[in-house]
């Protein structure tokens, strides 16, 4: 009989995606632990629709996915999402989210404020045996924005 | 016994939330069918979150909702949504949709372009009794503007 830990996974035995999604949350995007990445991404990773995001429409495999989490996090290094909600169907979970950072880093353009920013959106992910392979998202850039330039209007 | 046309519903027997959905997005808001809200819309409608929109934040009754159909429609009266997936849990339904309309009316101050506009967004919606109680929303309000500032540079 092999004895195996209550948190092992096979291909058929992986953990809830809700679990996986909060999973996800907290140590790749809140915590930025590249070391983590392939423990919730699947080997190819598709954006499907993400505007205002540099790989928008791109497909990346592990490496691009952490590059893309060290340059997005870059700007707001203390960056923390708090999932309002999870709808889940059909290995498609939805989330909606809110979100702060303080602007310590240059970010399209901008120099850094120091200013705490908020902002909130929406995603659905996509899972495939229990991994995140993809996404549809749409965040409140404009309120971004408009809360930087308030800020800094001679950056205008 | 009670003859009932396949149609008919009752509080224990009601449409698929999905059907409503599908139903709602095309005589609500793309058809602007004010006299069907009340197939679709509950007594009460609370705009729980949706940035840029003048009711975000409030509860609208029926007519209340009518004139936010009808206010909100005036700027692109052919404007129409194309629902891309539903994703369903527990009364919950969560859309991701894709929209164009031709910018004919007034919108922020920005006089009519004729330009035909496209936009993309997510929304969770929030049923009780088969009927829509709510919702939680995000669209690409920058894109709108970004298109709209280029056809009409001096306006900005």
């Amino acid at each position: 009989m092999v004895k195996r830990s209550p948190l092992s996974t096979t291909e058929d035995q992986h953990m809830d995606n809700k679990a996986v999604m909060s999973l996800f949350m907290k140590h790749i995007w809140n915590e930025g632990r590249e070391d983590m990445v392939e423990n919730y991404v699947a080997p190819q990773y598709k954006i499907h629709h993400d505007p205002g995001d540099p790989w928008h429409g791109k497909t990346l495999n592990l490496d691009a996915f952490k590059n893309r989490l060290r340059v997005s996090r870059a700007p707001f290094p203390d960056q923390c999402f708090t999932t309002r909600e999870m709808i889940e169907e059909n290995n498609n979970v939805a989330i909606s989210w809110l979100w702060q950072g303080s602007h310590l880093g240059q970010l399209a353009g901008i120099k850094p404020t120091g200013k705490m920013i908020t902002m909130s959106g929406l995603t659905i992910y996509y899972f495939e045996n229990g991994k995140l392979s993809g996404h549809w998202q749409m965040a409140d850039r404009l309120g971004v924005f408009q809360q930087l330039s308030s800020f800094s209007p001679e950056q205008n």
